[in-house]
């Protein structure tokens, strides 16, 4: 769908300038762009691209001479992946679900769908069910009954909602993300191993056969509005009341939320997060890639924690974290620069020991 | 489901006082709790939630005084979490599976299936494949062909059973879980950069260009009974002899076992934990988050490895484990302090030395 | 499917010995083979194995005399794990999919079929999208919009390939995978906390709420020939430009990479590996389970990196890494030993102190 220069401006919220008339229909990067394209060169190193290329139009950094890179109109963009958000929501197309309900998918007479949902192939939605206005749901997703969405969600291929689980407006959920499953609860009959050095940091008396009893979810997965759950990732229900995610959070791929976990609002989850059971996350709290955070402790509001950091005690909020074991991130650099000189600081120690035994 | 007082006091093998004719449906946090429900609160700290709820009727810790806390019954929960694993499933009313086969589901003639088992909406059952009694499948799950389940099995949505893969009695699968995807085994025509660095820890004599030949899983997948595997996990077939879990363990989400991987019986793998191919697990040994296990390798009964704990080399039976590389968790617990201390300990040395050599 | 030991030995280019027409349809570990089996023994440790089991054939070290060992023929294998490639791609039944289309797959007229395609039950492919000659998609997957697969494609179970994805010859997708959900992109109105930290590494001014704007994929993915992919797996899109994956190129199970990522020819990336966004890597990289690379870095050709080894600043061509964060290996390796005796290093210091001040 093309669009004119004027129009992507206005919705911006950008400067533009030459011929706001021109239409285009995709955006490229410089060296890659066509005719109709927007050429995207946010910072003067894509000059040279721009030239490369065939753009008559691009998004370009404030004050560049668009007509001296040889276009024929611009956007400016002050902060450029801010544009490129509002940019980007405006070229996206979306997943091809067709309106209506496709006649392959089993719909539970009393679930309650609104009549604008689309509903594509091999759809199952259960007792009772809810889908707000606007619902778009793609092939092979399952809903299971009682579980109520609100309006605008998007439903990716063969994610599964779980029973009784809640969900507030426009959720966008990857494919194959799986929303209440059972947590993972056991006990044993008598303390376990794992009981028993929790207290003592590592040392046991007797060990003893022991054989695991289930403890059942009986919650389910509350989630807030606007929030996004990645591809694979997997949120388990509650043991009694319900897991919760706060609204404007956003998981990524295969990020792993244990039963009870409470993440507050506007928090990220990077790939491969995993957060163990009962542990609360505060408001705003970034999590790099393959962070962990060990079961039931806080993380308070604001904390960001670099790549890996494994988190094993409560952080308080605004502490920026790194490393296994969580440490502040500026420790940790100062303890990384030491580690990558211990075999030296090692050999050192052992010299001045000698000189020292002679002195 | 209503049950009284008397019958889940039985079920749980617990003492109870008071009314105990009275009917609950429900398991509440004290603060939540209504007056038809079953308030859970196994520690003094919870009376204060008792106050500030409904509730009638609660579960408690030994020796609380259920009438002062103004109750009408009460159940004595010596072992909190023993408790809750009994009553939790009494409580669970488990997933919505209809009797009967889904007319959609697409059954080979040649599979066994129980008389009494349930099997969602658009199920695919391969050939010769053979399910117990009382099998509940869920929707879109796929079982392949050759595969066998025992009695009692509940699949969950969109879950995959692989072909030949052999299960027991009462398995748990959680949606999206892999079982029997093919191991992750390629091999160069000649000696590989890795396996030359395996050797050398690091050395390389020349680098030159490879490129890989699958090796073909051949095995399949043999499971015990009363295991669970949790959402979105992954376990590899074996390459000639199946990759094995005994019986009584249980794996966590996006847990990942890789091919020829033998786990012995009532382990604990949590979420994300990974090991790779060829390596053995004991019984009873427990894996925290995200902890891994290098391929070839075996790890005793009785190991307990916390979060995120590496193991690149063979663990003694009853061995407690932390860290990357793993040590010994008391080792690793004096290892982390003295990181801590480390910058000034490099700053310490430096000011020793300056002093000695004026010495 | 029996095959002759004269067959097998010239698929494997191996030496053979015997009764050249003796027929096997099974591979075997030694001490399991039974009289129709071929014994896999390439290691004189399994002599003892074949004397227990029934095999009247085997595969053998080279030199091995296997009249000695009581069999009838051998095959001698110079590079074991090799021949077990040519082995176990001959006995490979591979997945049982019926010839033809399944009548329950739900095909967009569109689409383009080989003809000699097998799809399977539930299967969805979208408006446009191209599957090649003998192409075998297994049950519940679903080819989006616009997708473009080569010869040869093996899509088991469930798994996902996005709009617009394009997609190589003799392709292998295990189930569950996840190829073109959207990147993880998203950025805050004003200058956020984790770009301050990134320029700051920990110092943060001033903490304000903010939440995120989604930046949209418009980006596809784009993978080469030969490829596979592991079971629940996550390949995002890339915003702009395609996300890619260079011929040759294996992913093992819960492997996630970010949007934009570039990850080049005949690389092994193990077990829940995590690429975050944007970042290259090179050419015949291989990453050990679970291991960790940081956004827009770069990672040279021919590097290798130990399990769980987390990688935040580029990496040069032909780097061996280990460790948290990567160092050279070697490098590691003493620094891991140092570490162990770390609490002994900074009792020492204290001492030599007490010593230093008395002097």
């Amino acid at each position: 769908m093309a669009h004119t220069i004027r129009d992507i401006a206005t919705a911006l919220g950008a400067q533009a300038e030459g011929d706001l008339d021109l239409l285009v229909s995709r955006a490229a990067e410089p060296q890659a762009a066509g005719p109709g394209d927007l050429a995207l060169a946010m910072d003067p190193k894509y000059a040279e691209g721009l030239a490369q290329g065939q753009a008559r139009v691009a998004l370009l950094w404030p004050g560049a001479d668009w007509r001296a890179l040889g276009l024929e109109a611009a956007i400016f963009a002050p902060r450029s992946r801010l544009a490129m958000a509002g940019l980007s929501r405006m070229m996206d197309a979306g997943p091809e679900i067709a309106p209506g309900i496709h006649p392959s998918a089993v719909i539970d007479p009393t679930a309650h769908i609104a009549p604008d949902a689309a509903i594509g192939p091999f759809v199952v939605i259960g007792a009772g069910a809810t889908l707000g206005p606007r619902a778009r749901i793609a092939s092979h997703v399952s809903i299971a009954e009682g579980a109520t969405l609100g309006s605008d969600a998007m439903i990716l291929q063969g994610a599964r909602i779980g029973a009784r689980v809640t969900i507030g407006d426009r959720f966008i959920c990857q494919p194959g993300a799986v929303i209440g499953a059972d947590g993972f609860s056991f006990v044993t009959p008598e303390r376990s191993g794992v009981e028993e050095i929790r207290a003592t940091l590592g040392q046991r008396e007797e060990i003893r056969q022991q054989s695991w009893t289930r403890i059942h979810s009986l919650g389910a997965v509350t989630i807030g509005d606007d929030v996004e759950v990645g591809a694979n990732a997997c949120i388990d229900r509650g043991t009694i009341r319900d897991t919760v995610v706060g609204s404007g959070t956003k998981l990524d791929n295969l990020v792993h939320l244990g039963h009870n976990v409470q993440v507050g609002r506007d928090c990220l989850l990077c790939g491969q997060v995993g957060v163990a059971g009962s542990s609360r996350i505060g408001d705003r709290v970034v999590l790099a890639g393959q962070c962990g955070v060990s079961d039931n402790i806080f993380v308070g509001d604001d904390v960001i924690a670099g790549g890996a950091t494994k988190i094993f005690t409560n952080a308080p909020a605004g502490r920026v974290l790194l490393g296994y074991p969580a440490v502040k991130m500026e420790t940790q650099v100062e303890i990384n620069k030491a580690l990558r000189r211990l075999p030296r600081l090692a050999a050192t120690v052992a010299e001045l020991q000698k000189i020292v035994s002679k002195l």
